[in-house]
């Protein structure tokens, strides 16, 4: 697997892979109907990564600080997988590289603002990564099938 | 005190509150010299309202919803009072406003994403208005006087 910055030859296959996530809108909290251009603007707002596997992007993800001022030493990333690439590791690739690359750009901490509760792949994923749960928004989260749930914050220092 | 929808004559005003806060980079986590342009465009992005005392502004409020799709039925707030009309509870009647705004919005919670630890008189006005503190970023915020000190969320149900 190779992790690389993504350039604008990747949007088709970033694209492709946001599309179904915020589609079903059950991980995300991203508008459900939101357009190609907005998704593509907002995944790459700041600096965007893909991971390819012989020769095809698996996955993506993104880092950016996540407050500005004095909380700008705390940074904030999100991954997904190609539905096809689900099961091989790529999201632990990308989140193992990310941290190396934060911490690079001299960032001290990673957290995530919302991760739906429900989640339970991602949930355990960030704590076998040292992410600890350090917030939780009592139903948060209006999942489309199965109503409010709870949000989670999580926090790793890099 | 009447608390009204801020129009563009308000601008100056608003910015004459803001500023010394975002100058003094102790309470938001925002950049510290953030231009009049940014900080107005960041206050103003959805709806702002103005508290008014004898026809002059001592405090301004944003309302906006804290995250997209799923997650968009919990709204965000800020709130500034002039340094001058300090200690007359136009954070409070504010921040009543809001709530009654908030959910004639249809907005079921308000979370603040980022309540620095050592505003103790912040911390009490949230607490005494039934916010909870429902998470803590360790470190998360680096104050210009006493280095890294936590970040707080906080909500409340509407």
């Amino acid at each position: 697997m190779r992790i690389r910055p993504a350039t604008s030859a990747d949007h088709a296959a970033i694209w492709a892979i946001l599309e179904p996530v915020i589609r079903a809108g059950e991980t995300y909290a991203l508008d459900r109907a939101m357009s190609r251009e907005d998704a593509l603007a907002f995944w790459l707002a700041n600096e965007a990564f893909v991971a390819e596997e012989q020769g095809e992007v698996a996955g993506t993800y993104y880092l950016r600080r996540n407050q500005a001022g004095g909380g700008g030493h705390v940074c904030n990333a999100g991954y997904m997988v190609a539905a096809e690439a689900s099961g091989r590791g790529v999201a632990r690739a990308m989140a193992v590289h990310s941290f190396e690359h934060a911490k690079a750009r001299g960032y001290r901490g990673m957290q995530f603002n919302f991760v739906v509760s429900t989640n339970a792949r991602g949930v355990r994923l960030w704590q076998s990564l040292g992410f600890a749960e350090i917030g939780c928004v009592p139903g948060g989260f209006a999942h489309p099938g199965l109503g409010f749930v709870d949000a989670l914050m999580m926090y790793r220092a890099l």
